[in-house]
């Protein structure tokens, strides 16, 4: 059973509610065991006054969301590295338990998906080095491949662990169920990357019919996806982080009281 | 350079302007090569017909679109074999290169991908007697992941491929650009596949941004693929069968005089 102290809000379940203060404030009220913001949440406070909110509040950060973007400018800038340092900084300045990479897609005007995935490595290479550093683990989300082109071209969690073998120590995968359930792979992959790679474990359901590729996730339990079934395989592997809860939903629960939506997570949360 | 003669319609692409004997009459008009009739424009007009049809206008025809559908009783009854026999019957009296297989996404109220794709599994090995028997070459066509909850569960070639593998000779897999662009393996599964389990080939594009998961195809050159990549991977193989078409767009080229929809395939066709 998945009780609340095992849950984790991503902020963007909430973002058209609550500010990182009222998402800090939300999650002790519900009795949440972590928070896991985006940037933009925390740039609207500037990093000092987010970090101490959320190291006074005792919530675990289960990851900061997000650097990559890579390919974002067709080649890998200074800007490019930069802003993924400082995502790197200010996942340490929260005490995080990672960094989420969301890698970017195909550049605009371009077809070229293999350059993007090189791209992808060459930056996440790059940014690895400075993360080692300050001893931050980078995870990589694998985005739904109906995001290759504008989103993230690393797809499965198989392309993700090839390129974790490939750069070494200090980098693993996020496992958002959204967009890994369908994959006939999924119970293998978990396995190959075990308890060092299962770096954060994100949750929300697949709806049937789904309106909108990008924000009509459904609640734990609304969808087609077992997801009492991936916590079990993550769970095997000696996975123990919290239970990442990560609702995009421009028509229903982005709609709704916040208050409900996290009462509703965490009737939900006990059957996943 | 692929040319009008080397280019078959898919029906589902002008499914809202013309029935199968205008469709014949504008791959005619055309130049087109070939054509591959939906069973639902068969239907309207009878079997005995259609073949006639066909046959007198002297396309080859790339496929029948589609038997399948495995899992949509949540087991493997005698009305879906009885379905999929009578699909076999109709693709050789059209003197099909394939019948299309879309094999069917988790039954309602189920959320258990594995067994679909076990029901799946032996609905092919049912199926596959049957079309053995009439000579009839059977290819599963993966579906991109994002249908898997509801079209098909079988979502990579490399997927499709072990299906092929588990039930042997007969069955092979139709590659359509829009649903297998984006997999990393798709170079190494394409290479597995081998000519003589290269099927079909369908091409059209994927948009950028997409409106709707279903009905907002793009014509090629539209979008993201790299098709002529994909069409050299293919051909490297020695499949040298017709480029199928098949675009739905609900708000595009469904809308337009299907004469301007066939001048613009042959148009953009020439950079596939």
């Amino acid at each position: 059973m998945v009780d609340a102290s095992n849950l984790s809000l991503n902020t963007a379940t909430v973002r058209e509610q609550w500010n990182l203060e009222q998402c800090v404030e939300g999650c002790l009220r519900h009795g949440f065991g972590g928070i896991a913001p985006w940037r933009d949440k925390i740039h609207e406070i500037g990093i000092e006054r987010a970090a101490r909110l959320v190291s006074d509040s005792g919530l675990k950060v289960s990851g900061l969301c997000r650097g990559g973007w890579f390919t974002s400018e067709g080649k890998i800038t200074d800007a490019v590295l930069d802003d993924n340092k400082r995502a790197v900084d200010e996942a340490v300045a929260l005490n995080a338990e990672c960094l989420v990479m969301v890698v970017g897609g195909i550049a605009d005007g371009s077809k070229d998906l293999p350059h993007a995935r090189q791209l992808v490595s060459e930056g996440l290479a790059k940014t690895l080095d400075y993360a080692r550093s300050q001893k931050m683990p980078v995870a990589i989300e694998p985005l739904h491949p109906m995001y290759a082109a504008d989103r993230a071209c690393i797809n499965t969690l198989r392309q993700a662990l090839d390129v974790c073998d490939e750069l070494g120590d200090g980098i693993g995968v996020a496992a958002d169920v959204y967009h890994i359930w369908w994959d006939p792979e999924l119970a293998d992959q978990i396995k190959r990357a075990g308890k060092s790679r299962l770096l954060a474990y994100h949750i929300c359901d697949w709806l049937v019919p789904t309106s909108d590729m990008l924000t009509d996730r459904g609640m734990m339990g609304d969808g087609v996806i077992d997801i009492a079934a991936i916590r079990k395989m993550v769970e095997a592997e000696g996975f123990c982080g919290l239970n990442e809860v990560e609702i995009f939903s421009a028509n229903n629960w982005w709609k709704r009281d916040a208050d409900e939506v996290m009462r509703t997570i965490v009737d939900r949360a006990r059957d996943c």
